[in-house]
């Protein structure tokens, strides 16, 4: 149990970082812990299992991705088990481990697929696509994007204070991609003078209302896109959704340190204060499309669609919400 | 001559600063070159002038303080000149000079007061005020509503790329207000979450139709503010009007230096482009309105305010304009 | 069949109140009805309570729970039928008739539980939660949210003609919540000067577009909270979704009574008529997520979870707009 | 003088109502107390006049009419005083009195005409006009509108609490006019079940943003007419026009005693706080237009056309504010 | 294969016409080609009738009813392999066919009863439904409403180039509904002149993000709808569903021959370029609700819809969109 | 008289067509019919332009231009009656005429001037300017704008019934202008498709609300601009104004004959019912300016604008609205 609250303080500590990568990590985790207890009876390891993914749930709260992972093993173990399947569950563990990852592949593949097709084929002038922060799965579907040999731009804003913009305009940079860098301040100049036809941006999390949580400036790039009528859609493996929402348990936005801010500033003077939030929500008004495994719809069917794709993960989250409900009455 | 263009060379290249600053010293450099050129005859040292303000006027984009500030010398002048009134032109030129610099110090005195006002008396929990960049006239409204002892904090956009913001943020704090800095691209959710209650800026300019010019990240500010119903007003002298925009004639949004934006980052890829717009445009429909010396109003009312308020100065630009129209019938 | 239109009537006459308390009544009068009818054939007993249901029906336009309860008795007799398994149908209707209860009562601990957690904890300064008329079902989401020592206050709107707002007031006065009170016309006022954060209100039907009918106001607060981009819920169980509005029947909104109006009034002038709307319409667009025992989500995804949760009902629904089809080829 | 701040205490204290009543009670007090004083040099009735003015001004925040009625006289005394001509004080400021008084009259006559208009001649079915509270400029273009034989009904909403819509309904009703009274929250239900073509209300005061200050619902209205385009108009004189808004100088919103609201409810439960606002405020991008004396015309434009229809008047707003600004340089 | 060619080439010449009608016809030809060829075996029978479909499917780039059929029978094949089941293959294509064939017609007979409901009963004045251009169903919806003995009457829009319009209001005419034909630009004046309370169209493509596909001007008609706040529905059956939207694959708009719209002018000028699009797209958040023969829901839900009630359809577009994915990892 | 009549007639039955030469026509009738009176007294042929002014008046309800006209040479009339000065009534209106002439002309070529401004310099991709209809002023923007080498096409809409789209396509096609000609209903896809940059279309009316009357389509235009953020802008004289509309006189909507919408098509059936409105209405709030002689400025600040720029005008409606004030006292 101590090496994996020592794992989950490495996530708390931002040593493993990317949503995908945190997902792999713990599930990892997850598959080595249950083999080092592989002798254990059945219903031990089972409690052992419970507690481990409690403990990495509370590493950090805004990681669907990896409570997704964790509850897709403990939800077909659950599973196995009301079958009365007799099963190594240590073994199983491994087997779901690998399940999901090759499922999160798969999602980032086919959205990599479905989301470069929304660039047209053979246009005479470049298409503009805005994006905001840097998105591994927006990178992905750009970088299919020119490999099709699509024509197009892209316009990338910075992103203060950690310049995550500036990773984004590199990797597309040296994939052969044209980028047009601004400023954060200059998303609307930019996409009303440059004629953006698309905006991709990624995503942390997603709730049951179809509200998107991502990077601070991506609700500021939302009402550009409304003001504007331009498509702006949200990339995300479905695994994003955390079905918790549905029960009205949503994140706290993070708050990080003021020194990301004010570093390289003199002193800063007595009265002023730093806030420094780390991301900020988009309404499902404001969004055209989720691009996820499961194809391009309304980000208001992520619970509907989550539901019947990953029926299982569906199923165990309603488990451990109403656990106690028999009791009730 | 010689001088003069000196003088507008200095404008150009921004050893002036501050649309007040850059008025009074044009209008001073005029002023001495009156006072050099005294001895010439009536009608030579008027078409002096006249050059001297083609000199100035080409000398920066976007500067109507100064423009007019020279315009009223030489309406004043015509119409001295129509009235038949005898008088000695060089001298002239200085007293209508100081009038000037009279009616733009009058000017900033009053919009600190009204604007002020904006904020009530006697509140429990402070009012919030949320600005972007940095206006000496936004300054004076605040330092002046903190004068008196009015409840107050102040949420201030870094504005990126030369943290102009970082300025009013040490303004204000140097004048004891409280001031939260956030990153430009939270300026959506510190007004959602701090709960602004007024939103001020100031202006570079303004056209006939009640549009402003002003800092990059403006039209952002502004489009938050018409998706929050926050009161959104523009600081401003009237004499910041741009009379020659009733004639179609549109500044160009300036681009600065892309190293103003690069520099502290590794050497630039290839594939990168930079686009670094000083300014943007607010719409008259998001404005609230326009503190200015003739007093609180809509946007869209700053022509005929000026043509009420400063007649001559009305006057002045129509004649240029329709100079010609005559030969044409 | 007799007490059965005895007992329609007293719904009619409102005599049972409550959208909750008229579904429990009518269903079990259903079951009372079965058991005085237990020694009647299977197919003689099936087509009473088929025409009991009907009578139900016709009793009130706008009780989907009451129906919803009945249908729920009605699919699953069928649904045994069809599997072919033997049984005592009077017993049936029992066993069925609870289990409706259950549901319906599950259904609001899980909602009271979901709503709660929209309120934060922690805060420092009250939440507030602006409301409208009175549902027990948002009661019992702010006692519960109170239990739990959230810290919040309601704005209670008063609700002409009957002053239920004056219900909610007291209740949750009662329960120790602070209220503030302002007449319906002030709900615009108070939101923005109090800065409401939320605003949760119940419903008495919904459509299949998503579309919630409640108390006259329900519409017009929904625009205010779409001015001010304050969070709009709807707390109410799925099983108040009228299945029949996806086949184009809609309930006409009910006229009642002028005398509810002028009562109080002196002798009513002969040119002055008066209308007296007992409900109005919210559209989806205006709803942030509906607060079900299934989760919260958009309005419009209401007629899909049904579906999911409830598939009995759906069919049953089905069963009966197209019985006639086959006879149509 | 005892008089005078008689005469302020009982306007204070309501015994004197409506705008136009309140405005020629103390024109009038104003005169005979010139006249009482009238043995005074000029200087010191001046001074005596001045302080009169003041005392009335601070008898109730929300009065326009009033103060620009005794602005009026003093601006016309200061006019002849600047102009050198000799005079008998007292018998001009009863003079300046009447000529109020006939400007008023001419204002509400010219009013009645404007607005009857925008009913059409000759329809088939009734026009449907809809307004809120009670407005005695309203009702005369109503009653003129009726007096012309135009085809029309009217909407009228109750105003709680002090049901102000059940006069307009009344005094309508008396004159021959067909009236529909509805409950205030059924405001946007009968516009959009009535077919409102049309919404007419008073003002209290109008802002030089154009903004205008009515009872409590009329933003309410104002945004059901925006969500259903249906044309909104302000019907008042342009002397309801403040001029002191332009310096920043607001009403605060008048908070009315909670008797009014729970007077008729069981004893009030201890924590529950009633708020009772007189006023809200609409914002000119609401206004279709002011019906004035001098024309219909955006709200907007108000401030222009008061400053062009009685320059008087906004000369003297102006002396006062700005009567310091000689000595401050 | 050569009389394949042969059919899909008559519906791209346009010799077919009508999205059911396509459809049909290309049911029968797919039916005719299996019963040539049902001496072959199994194997290459299959192989046979996927390249039929792809023949078909790239005759026409919007025709998802025609490609649904296919899908259907040829998913419903690879379903009865995968069971196991043993069986005439080419027997089985007739019988598959002749199943969608009575879908589409139940679709139709459906929509018609759904969307007649929408026009309510017993009406003192006539509902006033807008239409554009001309719909088969949209017609059948309204010819059942006047069966019924509804009071409404029709507001048609000509539909340059090809007048289509005149067509729906013969049709209706025939049938004794009355109709009002306006210009296509008279399309808002006649909403508001009107009253329009109700707008249908068709549609001839759904997309995942609940995107409809329908003659040009449509999109025009939903900003009026939205302006004015009518009801705006699209009726259409589920199956123009085109599930290959969710992959990204969105069909182009069709530009026609310039003739259609040039032909009776005089010699095309030189420097006049024509456009002639067929169609245009319109927002989900434009659209009340789509009338299906699964009921009436919003437009965003066409997706999860499709899938809950053609499973087989869903489950065979997704096998043909990730059939490599295996060899991919 | 009887010729007044006929040259009245002449305007009623389009025989003279075009605002502005119907303006020119009818100021020119004027001075004939003054010169044929020559011989009269003062007194009665300032009787005879009264009436003469009334014949035209009622000739056609739209025509602000004409009216403005005779009312410029009557209230020159009066102010030199008032004024005391001696004069030859029937040479002054002769003089009045011209110098109206002459007004037209300059406004006409100021508004070209203007306008083409609004067309960048030096442009790599040409500039999109969408009209609707045709408009003799927007031609002589664009045509300005042509000559002086700017880069930029033109979309034009075709304008059904009566095509003048057509006519704007080929005058500007024969200037050398680029045109995109589509039908009414592609304006939307057209502004979207080939990005258009500016919208400017003419005007038939002016109100004081700053409403602008032009052909059917207009308002539709208008949406589309606002939807995509797209400026519009109205050309037209100041001298379109109609000042009535201050006074609530607004003119009626003409309905043109339906010959014009079903001449070429089959006997029309007997149910169908054409309507066919000349023109709609555009709201100020859709509007970015109007390009006027007077300059650019907000649709709203017309009234104002055309005060201060043609005081005698603006007097002399007033005076005539006013005329039988005095007695009322």
């Amino acid at each position: 149990m101590k090496e994996l609250k020592k794992a989950a303080s490495k996530i708390r500590a931002l040593e493993v970082q990317g949503a995908t990568n945190i997902a792999l990590f713990a599930v990892n985790q997850m598959v080595q812990f249950a083999q080092r207890n592989a002798h254990l009876s059945k219903p031990d390891l089972w409690n052992y299992l419970v507690k481990a993914e409690e403990i990495f749930a509370k590493s950090r709260s805004t990681e669907p991705a990896m409570r997704n992972g964790l509850m897709y093993i403990l939800g077909k173990l659950r599973h196995d088990y009301e079958q009365g399947i007799d099963y190594d569950m240590a073994k199983m563990v491994e087997i779901y481990g690998s399940e999901y990852e090759k499922i999160l592949k798969v999602a980032k593949r086919r959205i990599a697929k479905y989301g470069a097709r929304l660039i047209p084929d053979n246009l005479d002038e470049p298409y503009v696509v805005q994006t905001h922060c840097h998105s591994s799965i927006v990178e992905a579907i750009l970088i299919e994007a020119h490999r099709q040999g699509k024509n197009f731009k892209v316009i990338s804003t910075e992103t203060r204070p950690f310049y995550q913009g500036r990773i984004t305009s590199k990797k597309l940079s040296n994939a052969g991609i044209e980028v047009i860098q601004v400023v954060d301040s200059a998303m609307r100049w930019a996409a009303n003078n440059m004629g953006t036809d698309l905006m991709i941006i990624g995503a942390d999390a997603v709730t049951s209302e179809g509200t998107v949580l991502n990077k601070i400036g991506s609700r500021l790039l939302a009402l550009v896109a409304k003001e504007e009528h331009i498509p702006f859609y949200i990339a995300t493996p479905l695994l994003k959704y955390n079905p918790d929402t549905a029960f009205g348990n949503y994140e706290k936005i993070e708050m990080r340190d003021t020194v990301e801010i004010w570093k390289d500033w003199e002193q800063k003077p007595e009265n002023i204060h730093i806030l420094n939030p780390a991301f900020e929500t988009v309404n499902r008004l404001y969004i055209s499309g989720v691009i996820s495994e499961a194809g391009i719809f309304p980000s208001g069917q992520v619970h509907n669609n989550f539901q019947l794709v990953y029926p299982f993960l569906h199923e165990a989250y309603h488990l451990v919400e109403h656990q106690d409900e028999c009791d009730d009455f």
